[in-house]
C-alpha cells in the first residue's frame, strides 16, 4: 500500500483500558470492561468515522495485547503501521469513573510500553511526508527520552514534506511535572502549525495569563502557529487562524463518559478541514463530534457523520451555548 | 375458554426489541439486551397488571421467535389469541438509548412481519365482541395493505358488537408520511369512540391547529368521538369528554427508558375505567403508570396497582404539575 | 488474639442482599447482584477501611451463606467474632433501587435469622471490654426479644468496663412500630456515651419537637448523653457535645446508591474519634465518607483516608454546603 | 374462568432458585442467576408447554418475591390459583451446580414459607374436582404439620372426584428422615393411583428389596397402585402397570443442569397419558423430556413438542437404551 | 486503493447472529450474544489472520446493522468492498447451540437481505480480476434469482481474469430442496477451479455414491475440477488434485462451538496456498484452523499462524487422525 | 499483633488475573475477570481455608491495584504483611483457557513488580520466626536479582529459627532457562526441609532420570531433604519422607479451570501437616484440595474443610486412583 496518501497520520502509545463496573471498585469488581484508548488513536479513529483515511503510527509487542490495539483500530477504519516487538509492554491503565464528589481515578500502568522504545529510523515515515495532516500530542514526548526525540523527528519530517503538524499539548500531571513538560514541549513548537491546548494547561505548564483569547493571542505571536485552538472544557473554544478569533460554543450533553472528549474535538475538527470545511464549521464539527463522545462509552467517537450533523442542526437551532 | 368475556381486547404488532448496553453502540456491542415490545401489547399487559381481564390478538411466525411474544405476554397475565403460520416472519426493532444531543435511534426490522398477512377471517373475532373495551394504534394500518382492511373490519365487528373502541393514532414517521396516514386513519374515525392522539401527531398528520384543548375541540366536533385524550409528553393529557375538557398533568420522573410512556399510560387509563373510575381518576391512573413506565427498562409497564397508588398520593400531595 | 484489644467493636445482624439491574424488576429478572449489608458491619467496615482496629460480633448459620458474610466482612479488614450455629437463618433482603416517582422497594427476609438468637452468654465480650468503642443500633433489639435483652447486657458491659457506647437509633417502620420501639429503646439510654438519631426518627419514635438543635438538646438534657447526632439527611448534622451545639453540612453528590449513607456516617465519624480528632473533624470526616458512599453500589463505604480527604479539601474550598 | 376443566391440576410448594455462575460460589460470587423452582410446578409446567391445559395451586406472600413465582408459572402457560397472604416467607433456594468430586451443594431457605400453612379449606378444590389429573409429591407433606393435612385433604378429594391422583415419593434427605417419611407418606398410599419413585428412595425410605421390577411389583401388590414408575437415574424407569412390567431407557444427554430432571419425566409422562398415549409412548415422551431438561439451565423443561418428538425419533433409530 | 491486487476475494452475505447463553432459550432469554457470521466472510476473515490480503464484497443497508458487519470484518484485517443501500434489510440468524440430544437450532431471518438484490453491474468486479483466488459457496445462490445470476457472472469474471475460482457446495436444507440447489448449481461448476462439498451434500444434492475418494473422482471426472476437496466432518478431508488423492485428518478439539467449522478449514486452506504451500500442507493448516475454530465462540477462526502451527506441530507428534 | 505465631508464612508475588470469558479472546473481548493469583498467596489461601493460620509476605505498590490483592488475601482469612511503596508496579496476568488443541494461552505482565524490589532488610521476619512453616517457590527468586538474594535470605532466617522451609520448585520457562534456574535454585536447597517438585522439572531443571520415585530418592540423598514430594500431575503425587515412599494418586474431576491446582495441592498438604495429619493423610488431603480447585474458576481453592473431607471419603470407597 506504498502508494496511499493518508488525509492524516498520527503517532503514539495506544493503551488498554480496564474500569470496573459503575459504582464499584477495583479492589472488589469481579469483572472488567475492556477497550483501547490513547489519544492519538483516538483522534485517527473520530477523523476516520468521520471520512478522514487515517493512519496510526505506533510500535506494540507482538502479542495478543498488542493485537487487540490494532484490532480496534482496524474496525474503526485506521490503518495501524506498526512496529512489533517482542520486548518491552503493552501499556494500560485502569479507571474508576467519577461520581461527585468522588474525582475519576486513573491508575497508569504504561512504563516501559514498547511505543517509549519506538525510534525515528525503525518506524516508517513515507506516510507522514505523503499525508496531509500529521497529528501527535504532548502525551508522547513524555513518555520516553526516547520518545521526545521521536516525536522531534517525525514533526521535523512532516514539516520538511508540507505535512501540516497538529498538536495537543495535552498536560498530563501523572506523567511529568509543568517546568519539565515546559522545557521538553516549548522547543517542539517551530515545527507545529496548529497547536490544541487547553486554557488551563496554557496558565499551569506555560506560564500564559488571561483568558482563552488572549492566550490564543499570546502563543500566535511568540511562535507564529497557524492556528491555535484553546479549549476551555464545557465553555467550548476559543480559535485564532489568520490573526482572527473565533469562538465555539460546547453542546450540553447527558455525559456518560468524559475521557476522549477532547480527543474527539479534535478528531471531528481535522475530518472536516481535510474535507475543505472553513475553520467555523470545523470547529463546530470538533464540538459535535466531542458532544456525541460524552454519551458513548469508553475513549472512542464510534459516531457517523450523520449524527454529527443532526447535532449540528440542533445547535443552528440555539440549543449550543 | 370461549365463554370468558374479556374486559379488553387489543390487536396489533408486538416485536422482539433488541438493545446494546447503555453507552454502548450496535456497530460495537457484544451484547444485547432481548425483550418484546408493540403498542397492543403494551397497553394490554399495563392493563392487566392493573386488573383488567386483557386478550392480545395476532398473527405470528410458528417459532421460538413468535413463542417468545406468546411467553412475555402470558407472564403478565395477558390471554394471547394467535394465529400461527410457518410463513412471513417476526418483527424486530434495534434500540439505542437517547443521551442528549445524541437522539435515540431505532431501526424496525418489521417488513414481512405474519401481523401483516392478519385477514379479518382468520382472527378470532369473538374475544372482540365479548370485550368491553377493544383498543388498537395507527401502527397496524401503517403495516400493510391487508392490515388497514383487517382494522376497519375488526373495528367495525366491536362496534357492531357495542365494544367500546379505543384507538391511539400513534404516527409514526418510519412507517409512512402524514398525508398517507391521514388518507388511511380518517375513515377508520367514525368506528371509533376513544380517541388518543398526541398533539403533534394532531398538528402534523390532521392538520389541526391550536392548543391541546383546540384540538380535542375540533376532534370531537369533526368525528363526534365519545372522548379524545390528547396528549402532550410531559406536560400531561388533556381530555374531552361529554363535551367537557379537564387536564392531568404528567408526573416528574428520573426516567431510564421512555419508550412505552403513551402505551402504559392507556393501558393504566383503561384499566380504571374499565373497574368503574371516573375520567378524571382513570387519567391520573394512566399518568401515574406512564410515570412509573419510564423508570424501568423495556417497553413494559411492569407495575403493581400499589405502585400506582402510590404515585397517586404523592400527586394528591402537590408533587404532580 | 485474645490480647488484642481492639479500637471498635460492633454488634448486630449482617444480611445478604440481594438486587435486580437498574430499571429491572424482582418479578422479571433473570440475575441479582449479591452483597451483604447490615448497619453495624457497615459501620465496623468504614471505620476499619479509615484506619480503626474494628471487629464486629454475631451469630449466623454454619453455611456458605453465612461465611459469606464473614467473608465480606474480612476483606475490608474487619475481625469477625462469630457464634456458628446449625440452626436457624441467614437473613436476607431483596433491594429494587428507587427512581422517581418510584420509591426504594424493600423486602427483608430475616425473620429466624441465627443472630436473633444470640445470647449474652454465648458471645465473646472480651472484645467489648478491651475496645475503646462499641457500636449497635436499634435495628439489633427490634428483631427479636433475645436481642433486647441481648443489647441491653452488652451495652451494660460495655459501660461497666469503660467502653464508650455509641447507638444508632436507626428506625425502621418494618420492623416495629414507634411506640413499641421506644418502650424498648428509651431504658437503653441511661447506656449510652453517644445518641446518633435521624430528626425524623426523634420526632416519630421519641416525640420530640423542634429543629434538630432542639431535639439534641432535649435529649442530652434529659438522658445524660455525652454527644447526641441529630441527622438531618443531605441537610447534614448537628451536634451536641459538652453542651454545645456545632452542625456539619453534607457534601453534594451523584447519588448512585444511597443506602448505608448514614451507617457510612457514623464509620467515618468513629474512626476520626478513635484516632484523635476533634469533634468537628470527625463530623467532617463522616460526612465525607457518607457522601462518598452515595457514589458506590451496594450498602459499603469502599473507600480510602485519601478519598475521604480530597472530599474534605474540597469542602474547605467552599463545596459543602 | 370457573367452568374450566384443566387436564392437570398440581398443588406444592415453588421456591426462588439462587445459584452462581459455573465455577464461582456463593461465598464470594457477585451476582446471581435468580429463577423459579418446585417440583409440583415444575411438573405442571413441562406438561403445560407438551399440551395439557394446566394449573398449580398453592399459597404465596403478596409481595414482588410470590408475584414471581406466579410470573413464571404463566409464562410457560400454566394457571396459578394463588391464596395470597401477608404473612409468612417466599422459600429460596440456593445451588451451587456439582462439578467432580464436588457434589451438588443445595442450602434450602424454605422455613416458614407461605405454603407451608396452606389449609384445605382456604384452597380452592374445584379445579381438582374437575381435572382428569392431580398431581403432587413427597416434598409437600414434608414441610409442615398443616401440609401433611392438608396433602392427605386434597388427594381424598381427588380420589372422591375420580380424577386419577399421581404422586411422585421424591425423598429429600434435608427435609425429614427415612423413618419420618414412611410413617407420613404411607397412609397416603391408599389415595393414590399412580405412584413414581426412585429405586433407591423405595430402598432407602420404604424399604424394599430387589430391583427396580421387584419394587414396583411390592409396591404394587401391597397398595393396589393402577401404575408404579419405578425411576433409576440414567437406568431409566420400570413401569408397573396393569400387572405388566416394562422398560424405558434413558436418552444420554450432554448434561448442563441435572436439577428437575425427575419432574421433567413425570411432566412428559403426563401430558402424554392426557392426550391418549398409550404406557409405553407416554414412558419414551417422559425420558425424552428428561433428557431434553438436562440441556437447560434451571429447574424447567422449557422444551416444544417438536423437540421432544425429535429426541423420540433418534431413539427409534437406536439412540436410546 | 484501486491498484491493490488482493490474494483472496470472496462474494455473499454475511448475517448478525443472536444467540443466547448456553443452556438458555430464545424463549425466555433476557440477553443475546451479538456477532457476525456468513460463509464468505468467515473465509476471509480466517485467511486474512493467516496471512492473506482479502476482500469481502456484498451490499448492505446503510444502517448500524450494515456498519456492524463492516466493522467486524475490518477488525479482523479484511477488506470490505461495499454496495451500500437505503432498501431491503440486514439478514439475521438466531442460534441456539445444540447439546445432545437437543440439536442445533438455526432461524434464519435473512429474506430481503440487501444483498439479494445484487447486481452485477453494481458491484466492483476490479478487485476479483486482480485477485488470486477468488471464493463464493452454494449459499450465495440459494438467496434470490437474483444471486443467481450474479453468481454465475462473477466467477465468470474470474475465470476470464484467470483468477482461481473455489466454490464450497454448502447445501442448506433451510433454503432450497436438493433437486432445485443441483439444477441451480451444476451450471456453475463449469467456471470453477476448486470445488469444496460434504461427503454428505455430494450424495444429497448431486446424488453421488461411494466414499470421499469416488466422490472426489466423479467430480474431477465430471466437471473437470483443478481440485476436489470432500470434507467429512470429524473424519477429516479427501483432497483429489491433479489425478492423485489425498487425505487430511481433523484434530480431536474440545468443541466450544461448532459453527463456522467448515469456513475456517477453507480460509485456512487458501491461506496456505496462497502464500505457496503444497496441497498436503494446505489441507493440515485447513485442518488445524478447522480445529481452532471449534474452541471459539462465534462463526469467526479468530486465530493467530502460531497457534495453527501449534496444533500442526502437535499433529506430527501422532495426535492427528 | 506481634506476639501471634501463625502456623504458615508465605512470601512471593501475587498478580492480578485477567480472563476473557470461555470461548471469546483477548484481541476481541468486552470484557475481563478479574482476581487474584500467585503460587504463595493460593498455597497460604488454601491452607487458611482449612485451618491453619496463615500470613503472607509480600510488596505491594499503594494503590487500588495493590489493595485489591490484600483484599483477595484477606477474604479467605489470611494475615497480609505488605511492605507498601509508591515505587514500581503491581504485577498482572491475561489469560486464555486452554481447549484443545488449543493451550493455555498466559502473557504475564509482572516486570518491575514491587516484589521484584523486595529487600530482606525491609520485611518484617519476624513471622517467618514464630511460625511453623515457612513456604516459597522457585518463581520468586526467577522474577530479579534482588529476590534471589532476599529469598536466600528468608529461607535462613526460617531455618535458623527452626521453622520448617518448605520449596516448590515452580519452574516457568517464560521466566528463565533451565540452566540459570538450576543456577540459582541449587544453592537454596540447604535451607529447605520439604521440596516438592514436579517430575518433569525434576527431569529439565535439575537433569534428574528415572521415574518420580528415583528422582525424590536422588534429591533426598544428595540435598538430604527431610521431605521430597514429586508431582505428575493427573498420576498424583510421590512422596519421600524418612526413607520410605508412598503415593497417593489424583482425584478425577471435571476440570472447569487447571490453574492453581499445585498449590491448591501443597496448601491443602500444609494445612492437614499443622494440626498434625500423618504424611499419608496429609497427601490426601492436598490431593482432594487440589482436585476441588480444579472445578473452580480463578487460581484460589475457595474450599471448605468439609469438601475436602467429602473428596476423600469417596477416595475410600474406590474412586481415587
Amino acid at each position: 500500500m506504498d502508494a496511499v496518501a493518508p488525509d492524516l497520520v498520527t503517532f503514539g502509545e495506544t493503551m488498554l483500558r480496564l474500569s470496573p463496573p459503575r459504582g464499584s471498585r477495583l479492589e472488589t469488581t469481579e469483572t472488567l470492561r475492556f477497550s483501547t484508548a490513547g489519544a492519538e488513536s483516538n483522534v485517527a479513529i473520530a477523523a476516520s468515522r468521520l471520512g478522514a483515511e487515517s493512519t496510526w503510527l505506533s510500535k506494540l509487542p507482538d502479542s495478543a495485547l498488542g493485537r487487540r490495539v490494532v484490532t480496534d483500530l482496524r474496525r474503526h477504519g485506521v490503518t495501524p503501521e506498526v512496529v512489533w516487538t517482542d520486548q518491552h509492554r503493552q501499556g494500560t491503565y485502569y479507571l474508576e469513573h467519577d461520581s461527585a464528589p468522588r474525582g475519576t481515578a486513573v491508575i497508569y500502568d504504561r512504563n516501559d510500553a514498547a511505543v517509549a522504545t519506538a525510534t525515528p529510523g525503525e518506524l516508517p515515515t513515507e506516510p507522514i511526508e505523503n499525508a496531509s495532516y500529521y497529528y501527535t500530542s504532548g502525551i508522547t514526548p513524555a513518555l520516553s527520552d526516547q520518545l521526545r526525540e521521536t516525536t522531534q523527528a517525525l514533526l521535523k519530517t512532516a514539516q520538511s514534506a508540507g505535512t501540516t503538524t497538529v498538536f495537543d499539548l495535552n498536560y498530563r500531571t501523572k506523567l511529568w511535572d509543568p517546568e519539565e513538560a515546559r522545557r521538553v514541549l516549548e522547543p517542539l513548537f517551530s515545527h507545529i502549525d496548529v497547536l490544541v491546548v487547553a486554557a488551563r494547561d496554557a496558565r499551569t505548564v506555560l506560564g500564559l495569563d488571561g483568558d482563552a483569547s488572549a492566550i490564543a493571542t499570546a502563543l500566535a505571536d511568540e511562535h507564529g502557529f497557524e492556528t491555535v485552538l484553546v479549549t476551555r472544557g464545557d465553555e467550548g473554544v476559543v480559535a485564532l487562524s489568520d490573526g482572527r478569533v473565533s469562538e465555539q460554543g460546547a453542546f450540553e450533553t447527558e455525559t456518560f463518559d468524559p475521557i476522549g472528549t477532547g480527543d474527539a474535538f479534535v478528531g471531528g475538527y481535522l475530518a472536516a478541514r481535510i474535507r475543505g470545511d472553513e475553520l467555523a464549521s470545523a470547529l463546530e464539527q470538533g464540538a459535535a463530534t466531542a458532544a456525541l463522545k460524552r454519551t458513548l462509552d469508553g475513549d472512542l467517537a464510534v459516531v457517523t457523520q450523520e449524527e454529527v450533523d443532526a447535532v449540528r442542526e440542533q445547535s443552528s437551532s440555539g440549543i449550543s451555548r
